[in-house]
């Protein structure tokens, strides 16, 4: 039942597959215009179109047929494991625009990428199925808690490369964003712009980016001698962060600053405080963190600390290919990219 | 470099690996408390919580510890191949509802799920991987255009399931939604509250709820003996669905309804009918199709056609492991589940 193919008995190559040439014949088209649908590259009309997708299901045709039948060099492939909850996996862009990269460096070794998520009781039949041989290498993505996955499986042989600093003493090599130098530098335009009472809506600070933004805004506003700022957390949910704006206000209701350790937390924030009716970024001015398309869609748009997702996802399969052929080098396993703080309307 | 332990240089068994009750004294907390925190099963103290993990961290703790290094029963894993750009991933939360269903489905025979995304070059690559052996079968999602995968999976001596009716003629067990008869039900209400101007905001013809959501528009109409009604095609995003309802607007100017293929591309119908002074549903009647959480949250809220998405992920995981195990049933090989016009503001 599985196996049925209407119109290629010859599936062991006995006799000769179907060629486009016959194809485009089948199709009463040009062998050019054959060859542009099957290629998706160029518009053609639609009974054209049609015309030859039922004659390449007819004919039972394959682009490269070969190339899908036959044994070849054992193709290897990556696999991305993201330590989260499913529902974040969907909801922060940071994943889309990391997986996206990912994709497309590996695309350039004609290496496919297998995306599992992992939120607690698969992860040692995950750690089992990676370790039996099945991929090159690991990128861990979103480590955190008390049992990080990446100890484990680096501690199982497995070619292991962690997107944000471990927060645990296994050496694994990483690949991050200046975080606490970036939130540094946010805190810090806050304060030259004459804020003070500047809160920090933070993220989970088991995460290695979580409690990196937490170093740089704790490095800026002790540097400037302020005390007591409140602190509140979020999961990196607008929901959360909303909440956690509600709580900060409750604690200090004239802060006239947050620095959010996300965009999608600081549209939390901004949603709350227009909602209490504060003015942004007269009352109050919000800063984010990621730079996503998001922080240009918020209303007023967010000034944001832009970490490169996109190179991160470059860098961190070039380690791992690295160390798969026991080629990294040291400066490759602890890659820390540059982040630049992005002025908008926000503060 | 990949595979230092900084705690556990006992990697190969020789010493005892460090025991829960040495992870709670080191912390100076109870078994139980080190236990829950551990199992991330109960709110414990930021503080025990705290010291439980840089316990956990400096020993070197891994939860079964043996199920980790020691070869067992191979693991199996099943394989989703999403044939769709990769931007549509992230923004049709078919995706998200879809990919959950089956990871939860699959938790159940302690399974990993691989997601890999395949809009082009790569396909050949993903099928000779799976080919070799490393899942116990595939599940394809989104298939379609003129080189469907699922064929040629399926060619490939591999256990696949299709979500989706597929158009091709290779026989392959799927999974669907009553896509066709659905799409009738919705147009046979907006027929039934005197609408007659009813245009068709129609999904990529080359998928198959695209064509059979398209077919049961068709269906409905021509029963009623309506002729000339405008079709216009997006390609699922809302961008799509606002530019193609501005087609529709062009071609009908007077159009009273429209029945749109996916409730994203419906709020795109929307937001361009708002735009442009349309009132909804006094003027234009608008329908969807999905049921997602996004059909509340548009305004007015949508009526829409709700599919099972999540019944439809656990079904194609149980066909798939039948099909794996040679046990798949004739009703397995095509299922196609009912679905349900869900009545709110929109129409």
């Amino acid at each position: 039942m599985t196996n049925g193919s209407a119109s290629t008995p010859d599936r062991d190559g006995v006799a000769a597959p179907p060629t486009l040439a016959e194809v485009a014949r089948a199709a009463g088209v040009s062998i050019a215009t054959a060859s542009r649908v099957l290629n998706n590259s160029t518009r053609v009309s639609p009974e054209a179109y049609q015309r030859v997708c039922d004659a390449a299901s007819r004919l039972g045709y394959r682009r490269h047929r070969a190339a899908w039948g036959r044994a070849q060099t054992p193709v290897r492939a990556v696999a991305a494991v993201i330590h989260a909850a499913h529902r974040l996996v969907f909801t922060e862009p940071f994943f889309a625009r990391f997986i996206g990269a990912v994709e497309m460096e590996l695309a350039q070794h004609d290496m496919p990428l297998l995306v599992t998520n992992v939120s607690g009781t698969l992860a040692e039949t995950v750690g089992r199925y990676l370790r039996a041989g099945s991929v090159a290498g690991v990128i861990v993505v979103s480590d955190h808690g008390p049992l990080p996955l990446s100890g484990s499986l680096a501690s199982l042989g497995l070619p292991v490369t962690v997107v944000g600093r471990p927060l645990h003493p296994y050496q694994v090599p990483y690949v991050d964003a200046d975080n606490r130098g970036g939130a540094r530098a946010a805190v810090e335009y806050l304060l030259g712009r004459g804020r003070r009472a500047i809160a920090h809506l933070a993220a989970p600070p088991d995460t290695g980016p979580g409690a990196d933004r937490r170093a740089g805004y704790t490095d800026a506003v002790r540097a400037a001698g302020l005390t007591d700022l409140p602190i509140a957390y979020g999961d990196w949910s607008q929901a959360s962060a909303a909440h956690a704006m509600q709580r900060l206000l409750d604690q200090r209701p004239q802060l006239d600053a947050v620095f959010a350790a996300s965009d999608v937390m600081a549209a939390g924030a901004v949603r709350y405080l227009r909602r209490v009716g504060r003015r942004i970024p007269d009352d109050v001015a919000v800063v984010g963190f990621d730079d996503h398309a998001l922080a240009t869609q918020v209303r007023p748009a967010l000034t944001t600390v832009r970490q490169p997702i996109e190179q991160i996802g470059a860098v961190a399969v070039r380690s791992l290919l690295a160390a798969a052929a026991g080629e990294l080098t040291p400066e490759q396993a602890a890659t820390v990219l540059p982040t630049e703080l992005i002025l908008r309307d926000s503060a």
